[in-house]
């Protein structure tokens, strides 16, 4: 019998955030593909669009013109998922027809007046602009003690439905926890009741010794492929300090996030020389229920290519009924991501 | 304050057999939709594809050639996610870095010899000896005392990362059981236990009860809607008989499961005329490890379509980092599936 090879054999890790296990079989990046190939979004947009309702001026869908912002702009979504004065009901028919009522408030946020812009291409700080506007609107929705958890993301690129290219993103606030959500509070506390310190201190500590999976880091902030990253190119910012929301951050934390963001984003872009696609998003501690020392803030990026700027990784059949998997390593994916320029590839 | 109206406010809904939620927001289906529309996939295919790796006499990756095949044709996947002679692992670094080695057998089985064939198009007799080679393949994986989960399934469509067209379906086995089994094993076992009979069968009769959610009925099996779909036309089938797994039916219950798989199929094609995509796939009691009462047999359908051939839901942003999400209800979506004919377009 044969040692075992993390980088070359079939495994499952496991990711402590969730409590799930994702399957790593790294030979199989091998196989040839003969499937869907994606538009390799090259498209120029011009930097002001007359139809595009996110553009300053223009008119959106319910009627309302936009003013001629300078920075970002957010507005309430006019297709809200959720809703403010949604009635308040709980039903529950013999354990088996389980349905609650859900209320909330769901806001778009502008990036830039430019339609041609996405984060790798903003500066500095127009990006750190964006991350103001995400702390005041994450304040400001805290304020509605009915509220009880802040989901900020982005989805980037039309092959993450994103359904205007203009570059923007949204916050959905909402009067219970999440799903995902709950896994992560579940065992982040777990691992805090045991260690004393939250589960990403420690696991930031060691990532930073072992230097296998970090992609960047400065004074506040570490950019990382997790050990148990589902998706290809899958990474997480994660905060050097245990805090627990973004309204913990300082004008020069948030002007370090604004600059990994633009990094990473631009590594992104530059590996498949594409608008990179993903959908991104912070986790962080749910709001007006009380303390939650263990919670550590921190931004997912889940993006979906694996070959090419056209060939996906599909998390379908066996993915959806059984568990994700992935063909290439977190630590051929670092590489990978390390080895890129951070000078965005259309600046070259 | 008014009532809550379950058809149009937003709410959630319990999944119980995974225990999870989803939201479920039917005022936003009116949404306008500018983002990604895929290909409609009307292609005309020829019965035999001298380039198919699935057809009767063609020669596979690994230089293998397949048999002038009648009925189906299985084979060891010639790019298997999981192998048999992995060495075994399991690494536990301060509870940060944790993984295990996996090990399994993946098998490829060609549905028909006919490369432009489908379920849907093809004849009861012809789906059920599909049926006949899963219960045999699954008693066969089932001999070897190490495999502890059995997944079948079908990817159907390039849009779920199929990559031959040439109707197949997959069996992935393994040495342990995967993420989602372990969450149906125990809701079902805590329903069992507190019940004394399956969860899937006291479901299935209220559901009968109801007749809201149901598309298709015989002797031993329905297909309906479940109240709690993820996915826009999501449904499962479930036997009537609490079984553990396939290797349970008899010819009769064989028969009837690839006549409801014919009907079912032929009302999805039909739905938006297009060959429709979907990932399905039977969830089974683990085996070589006791019995399971509390398992009952049933099979999943995921369909990503939502509005026509070429817009679908696009699970992303919100739905990854926190909460499964859908626009129309299950009732809408099983009334749609009611409305279509049993007889495939082609042949009107
Ligand atoms: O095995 P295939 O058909 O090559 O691959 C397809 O199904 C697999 C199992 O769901 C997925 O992991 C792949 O992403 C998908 O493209
Ligand atoms: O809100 P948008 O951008 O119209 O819609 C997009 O993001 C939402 C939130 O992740 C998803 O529910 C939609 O499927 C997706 O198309």
């Amino acid at each position: 019998q044969q040692t075992f090879e993390i980088n070359s054999d079939p495994h499952t890790r496991l990711n402590i955030l969730t409590g799930e296990r994702v399957l790593v079989s790294p030979h199989r990046s091998k196989r040839p593909w003969q499937g869907q190939v994606e538009d390799d979004n090259q498209e120029q947009r011009p930097s002001y669009d007359p139809k595009c309702y996110l553009c300053p001026t223009n008119e959106r869908a319910d009627g309302d013109v936009n003013p001629d912002y300078k920075e970002s702009f957010v507005f309430v979504n006019d297709f809200s998922a959720l809703l403010k004065d949604t009635p308040t009901a709980d039903i529950n028919e013999d354990e088996l027809f389980i349905a609650e009522s859900e209320k909330g408030i769901c806001k778009v946020i502008a990036f830039s007046p430019r339609h041609d812009l996405t984060l790798p291409e903003m500066s500095v700080p127009a990006i750190k602009a964006v991350v103001d506007v995400w702390q005041k609107e994450f304040a400001a929705l805290a304020e509605h003690e009915w509220i009880k958890y802040i989901q900020i993301f982005e989805n980037k690129g039309a092959i993450m439905g994103c359904s205007n290219p203009h570059p923007h993103g949204q916050i959905w606030s909402q009067n219970h926890v999440p799903v995902e959500l709950q896994k992560e509070s579940k065992n982040q506390k777990t691992y805090f009741d045991n260690h004393g310190v939250t589960m990403l201190s420690a696991y930031v500590q060691a990532e930073l010794r072992k230097n296998e999976r970090i992609i960047e880091e400065n004074d506040s902030f570490v950019a990382l492929v997790p050990f148990w990253a589902s998706w290809p190119y899958e990474t997480m910012i994660v905060s050097k300090r245990p805090v627990q929301n973004i309204l913990a951050f300082t004008d020069q934390e948030k002007e370090q996030l604004a600059s990994i963001l633009k990094l990473l984003t631009t590594r992104y872009d530059n590996l498949f020389n594409t608008s990179f696609p993903y959908s991104a998003g912070m986790h962080q501690a749910p709001v007006n229920s009380g303390d939650f020392p263990e919670w550590h803030w921190h931004m997912h990026f889940y993006p979906p290519l694996l070959r090419s700027a056209t060939v996906k990784k599909f998390m379908v059949g066996y993915e959806m009924l059984a568990n994700p998997q992935r063909d290439i390593t977190p630590e051929f994916a670092a590489q990978q991501l390390r080895n890129c320029s951070t000078t965005h590839y259309k600046n070259v």
